[in-house]
């Protein structure tokens, strides 16, 4: 898979989870979507895997987020009270809610610097946020937004 | 379609788009599903139909009103501020934050009974409720919790 707006040693330095959400928002992207992906990690494997498919698919509820939750299955509470969902970009108000619904406790987002979810909901709700703002995940929004601010400002409802 | 909950008086002077929200949830329960439905209405027509499907589809984010958005496809933001969503349960807080993502300003719930959603969070973010409490809604789901309360729990996150 072509990754042009990496820097490979950073790359093949990151967090393997981030890597691998980076990887679903990338293969989005070669698919004329938008770049947001995510994965569910379940005591240390990733159990899902997503990515926004708002056009591939003509969704508006599958942002990456929802795409990986809705990829790993029918799981028990139990279940996703032991997991942590990696993201490139801060949640949304409709995949934080996503999040509280299931109680999962620890939300790793890539970065935050191009657009803000709703973090302060989750963290009120004692969801652990981790925010990378990783260059990689931001160069990618970042371009991406530039270059279709419109099909942007529809995913996020303005 | 058999409608053995409902008042047949009371049904027929329903509310049409409260009735088309509890179609979709028959629809549901005759699919072997959880039996909660859901209408998005735009300027007095109803533009997107849904229904639960955790069982049909194995689906964690087909809740009712998720799945009346997801059919209702791609729309702009101005067409979202003119909708009501119409549902007969109070909506979780995944559905609540689709519904704050896409700036629905009115939801018309059928009833908060058997269970209350995120409701104080809409309230909060000026959405208009009108909570119904209308008795086909509690007895429908009233049955199904009290005969499947595994699956219901599941589709809760408890």
């Amino acid at each position: 898979m072509a990754l042009p707006f990496l820097n490979y040693q950073q790359y093949h330095l990151m967090d393997n989870f981030m890597r691998a959400a980076i990887e679903e928002a990338l293969k989005g992207r070669n698919e004329g979507g938008i770049p947001i992906g995510s994965v569910l990690v379940h005591k240390g494997e990733i159990i899902g895997r997503g990515h926004n498919r708002r056009v591939q698919k003509g969704s508006v509820i599958l942002h990456g987020e929802m795409d990986a939750l809705e990829n790993a299955g029918r799981l028990t509470a139990a279940t996703y009270r032991e997991c942590t969902l990696y993201t490139t970009l801060s949640p949304c108000p409709m995949c934080t809610g996503a999040i509280l619904l299931y109680g999962i406790p620890r939300v790793v987002i890539g970065e935050n610097h191009t657009f803000m979810g709703a973090e302060d909901l989750l963290r009120a709700n004692n969801v652990e946020l981790t925010v990378e703002n990783d260059e990689t995940c931001i160069d990618m929004m970042q371009r991406f937004i530039e270059r279709h601010p419109t099909l942007w400002n529809e995913d996020i409802g303005e």
